[in-house]
């Protein structure tokens, strides 16, 4: 008797025997390897492509014969001729395994395929979304077995796929009748499975074989903007990302005072619900329109956001968020239709995943982010700064992850600034001040240029310079502290002082001089004291939020820093540093992880089980209340030095030593040091 | 060592020892006795009210003393100086039982009561709805256990009734901080549970105790008319009942006529769709005010319906049901929201329940007389006859039942007759001819007179005799046939033939004056040819309907005959049989159910045990679909004459003896003759 065939997958390396003429897919099923199907080996979808190899492989102990699969058949010829089959593959469904061989599953073959996040810990996402499709073969009616079609659309579901029970939405019941006749009773569904426990939900159906993919929305809804990305629910792919300003600005720059504008104004909570929800319901058009993507693909759209901006969305008004102790309406993961946040532009009966909240101040949008960073999996204690109008800081290792949230206000972002303004084309986002002549040189958005470099002008355009944003600020304050021009209280000096033609009078305080096109009939771009007093006040909230899970943690330094959130992206580690805006670290230890909240976002999108995953982990962080936390307040103080009043900065002393300089001469400056007294 | 109190409940008769000191309430539960109670025993609610009883029961075996419950307690004394209790009442969870004692618990104080349905069956429907009132304390948002008010509001339902799992709509998360916070952590929840399966939903909240109610509208929604039922979800208790014209009639009379403007015009049935829905929403508006009840306090709806009223009322094109082999687009019974009906008025978050369909042809309303009928217990072989626009037909007993429908089109409700009209004040509703003078008497809705008796004139008022109403038609013809003014063919004798002058000449064919107020410029009422063929097709469908499902069951007589439908209930059982609608039968085996469809709606609203019930019935019924079966046309051919060309009518011929009469002589008999053979 001679033994059943040997048939060895790659990548997975499963491996077994299967009867002679075993089609390949059903090969695979049977020794658990990871082949796609939407057709359920139909032979047109094409989903379950592999690549045969031939010969000897001593790694397998395998010699494949050249006729180890079936010769091609009618079936493959066709799909080659209409759609061409790459050179060296078969469809699983149809080739049978008739002698031993090695058969390679390409990654967009496997139902679990990895996509790599564009993200410096090039950690993968596994493709696992909610929804997926199938092609099904549906019973014709029958006068004498009155069955609905639904329910012989469910019963070719629990035959063919293994799906024994669904539910269907009232509105997708006016299509099931055209579509299974049109398809010939063939038709495709998509069918949405959030997890293990929920009844599987019919979402969509097209006659036949449906071809033209299926989309999710990873929404990233923030106080100041709200970024969302296009993304394809089966290859993982973003097809499209985009974002634009939240329209709720025009209620309050940041989240306290929308909070205040639906205590004061009667319907203000549902005004801006509304605006937000068109805002999103546009973006999704606008988005799909530059993917070239029909709207009604998208299925599926996952919210991360803050606890404000979270109930806002959900129509909750937030005024409980504005005062201890600060109660969610809900805290948990919501599991939604799409429709009943108001989207109208999508398909209409999509879904929407909106992620916990960690606690009254620390929302779905740090969930995001330890979704994607994944604090708990750190064997050096991390700290995750997603920095924007809020701070959110997670502090963990394996043993214990803590968060909390920090009111930093909207200075690292521009606002609050004499000169600030947003991210944008002609704003300064990098300054360089040299410590012997005082002079400074800037590089702005859009212009790769310094601006002492030759053709810096042309380069950067009529626009000129136009001020400066949230990165720009934070590097010309640390800049002014690291050439001696401000002092550790963040006084500037004067001309006479400092000996800087630049630092010039502001009232009663001095100004230091960046950009000066005054004489071409542009602005003379400073950064002021008050500037400063802004800064500071941002930096003191976050470094105090950060020290504050570090008492809780019982530590007083720590080994790594992620700097998350657009802006982190943007912010240079050392200039954080010397202004003290984290914790003394390695500057090698300081990364930025992106736009880790939309990352995490897209991760819930693709993957079932990171859904399951961030539910559980929210409920083990350990919730820390600044608002509450009398040490707040002492770390906040001393923290408004440049770097810190009292902790040291041993690190950064060793790459970026500061003068020791001081200009408390009376007059502006002993203001500002009375003000800090009075504090304490 | 004495023993514990001997506490015996009444009606149930549980008994059993609790420890001295227990409250009645956890009594009842502990031993298993049905005793209300929505705030869960915090004296509020007397839902839990029981009347004790002291003396010596010898029947029981007990002897009560005077203090064999604790006395009356500072709650109890608040209760009733607040609401007042009835004189002997206690509260269930404030008396505690001291000594042995009887204890009734009165109808209103059960869960499950039996509420007694106004029907000839006298059976009771047991509540067990799927909403409830459950009265919570809530934990305060505490800022180190970070959990939102949802969480708090689930912990107390899983801690205080046992219902470990809940969601909630995204509408009603806006409506829990305030409703918390106003009631100082103590809210009524509405939560409904549809079946043992599903997750219970939390549908409503008010602050404190609700006391306002909870209501469901049972909706039986037909061709022609729309009928709801406002139900106390409580007590059982029927508020109102209201009916209006199905605004659907403009689309076409029949059903057939509706699939037809579904096919011709495009968007037709969108526009069916967008009319009936708008006229239930108008319904419920107008019914709630009625009662003079907040529309927001009707949670639940139930609809019954043909399976053409189904789809249109779904949203669903029934342009399916129009053609072999009518498939539905779902037969199975739908829960969902019943905003997306188009039920605006009511609550928001009201839920909506579909009964099954039995077949393409036998709806949800044949499901509807099932569940109040109950075949499938009667030992007798019972046939159910729910006449309208279509005959919904079912026969059986416990063995087997079987369903069909037929159309009868619309000749019974008074429409096709020459002076036929709806039923409605100034119709005949009830004709006798006298078999010697063959001259008639009537009666006319809104009047008890017969119009041989004096003072009938002024009695029908100014309006006077309008025309004939279903019921009046089928009188008056098997008068006609009693009378020996019609011949068994359904021909009408002239004059020469009948010795009668009320027989007239009408065209080609003689017709019969009913009713002659032409001298005082009112109607001549007649009973014409064309109507004695109308009625024969209607009753000609109606009985091989009925004789076909008679096949299956392989039986040529039936035991009893169940009349449902509103127009049921006004026919005469001896005059259905002279015509021949129904099988031959004793006269007293011949019953009315009244509104069978909207009593079965009303039961699904009340019981959720019903609702599985109909569930799993619809299935086990045996299916017979007339549009195919080659005998139905050979039976309604022998069901033209009247009563029948073929079978004997024995029981009727005992009761009312037939004159053997022929008046087939040529001319517009002959003509009536031909059209008869040419259908065979």
């Amino acid at each position: 008797m001679t033994q059943d065939p040997l048939v060895v997958f790659t990548p997975s390396g499963k491996r077994g025997r299967v009867p002679a003429g075993t089609p390949v897919l059903d090969a695979a099923r049977r020794l658990g390897v990871d082949l796609d199907s939407v057709c359920g080996g139909r032979g047109i979808c094409s989903k379950c492509q592999v690549a045969p190899a031939y010969g000897t492989f001593s790694k397998h102990g395998v010699t494949a014969a050249p006729d180890a699969l079936s010769e091609w058949n009618a079936v493959e010829a066709r799909y080659d001729a209409k759609r061409g089959l790459k050179p060296g593959r078969r469809l699983g469904c149809q080739a049978r395994v008739m002698g031993d061989v090695v058969i390679d599953v390409p990654p967009e073959s496997q139902v679990h395929r990895q996509v790599v996040r564009k993200s410096a810990t090039l950690r993968a996402i596994e493709m696992d979304p909610a929804t997926r499709l199938h092609l099904i073969e549906v019973a014709e009616p029958d006068m004498h077995e009155p069955a609905g079609d639904l329910q012989r659309v469910a019963a070719a579901l629990a035959a063919q796929w293994d799906i024994p029970e669904i539910t269907c939405d009232v509105s997708l019941l006016a299509k099931l009748q055209p579509a299974l006749r049109k398809g010939g009773w063939q038709a495709t569904v998509a069918v949405h499975s959030p997890h293990s426990g929920a009844t599987p939900r019919l979402l969509e159906i097209w006659p036949g074989l449906h071809e033209g993919g299926l989309y999710g929305l990873a929404v990233d809804l923030g106080s100041t903007t709200v970024a969302a990305h296009l993304t394809d629910l089966d290859t993982g792919e973003v097809k499209a990302s985009s974002g634009i300003m939240n329209p709720q600005i025009r209620f309050g720059e940041d989240l306290m005072s929308r909070v205040s504008y639906a205590m004061m104004n009667p319907g203000g909570a549902a005004e801006m619900t509304a605006t937000v929800r068109e805002a999103i319901d546009t973006l999704a058009t606008a988005i799909a329109g530059e993917a070239g993507i029909d709207p009604a693909l998208i299925v599926e759209t996952v919210f991360v956001c803050n606890p404000v901006m979270h109930h806002l969305l959900l129509g909750v008004d937030p005024v409980e968020l504005g005062q201890a102790p600060f109660a969610l309406a809900t805290s948990d993961s919501l599991e939604l239709e799409a429709r009943d946040l108001g989207l109208g532009a999508i398909n209409p009966r999509a879904r929407a995943y909106v992620l916990p909240c960690i606690a009254g101040h620390v929302g779905a949008d740090a969930a995001a982010v330890a979704l994607s960073e994944e604090p708990w999996r750190a064997e050096e204690l991390t700290l995750i700064v997603d920095v924007g109008t809020n701070a959110e800081i997670l502090l963990g290792d394996t043993s214990r992850v803590l968060a909390c949230s920090s009111p930093t206000g909207p200075a690292f972002e521009g606002a609050q600034i004499a000169a600030g303004q947003r991210a944008a084309p002609g704003a300064i986002e990098a300054v360089r001040i040299d410590p012997e002549t005082k002079e400074p040189r800037v590089r702005v958005i859009g212009c790769d240029l310094w601006s002492d470099e030759p053709g810096f002008a042309e380069a950067v355009g009529p626009g000129g310079v136009t001020g400066i944003c949230g990165s720009g600020i934070i590097e010309a304050v640390a800049e002014l502290r690291m050439a001696g021009l401000m002092d550790e209280s963040g006084l500037i000096g004067s001309a006479a002082q400092t000996g800087s033609p630049r630092c010039v009078s502001d009232g009663r305080t001095q100004a230091y001089v960046l950009h000066d096109a005054s004489a071409e009939g542009g602005p003379r771009i400073m950064v002021t004291q008050g500037d400063i007093r802004a800064i500071q006040l941002a930096k003191s909230a976050l470094y105090a939020g950060a020290r504050l899970l570090m008492d809780q943690r019982g530590v007083d330094r720590v080994d790594r820093v992620v700097l998350a959130g657009a802006f982190g992206a943007h912010i240079s580690p050392r200039h954080a540093m010397v202004l003290g805006m984290i914790p003394d670290v390695p500057l090698d230890k300081v990364t930025s992880a992106g736009n880790a909240a939309g990352t995490g976002a897209r991760i819930a999108l693709l993957n079932r089980a990171a859904r399951a995953e961030i539910e559980r982990r929210v409920r083990e962080i350990v919730k820390v209340e600044t608002a509450i936390e009398p040490r707040f307040q002492e770390h906040f103080v001393a923290a408004n030095a440049i770097p810190h009043a009292v902790d040291p900065f041993p690190e950064l002393a060793a790459v970026a030593p500061l003068p020791r300089v001081a200009f408390n001469t009376g007059g502006g400056g002993a203001e500002g040091g009375r003000r800090r007294r009075r504090r304490a």
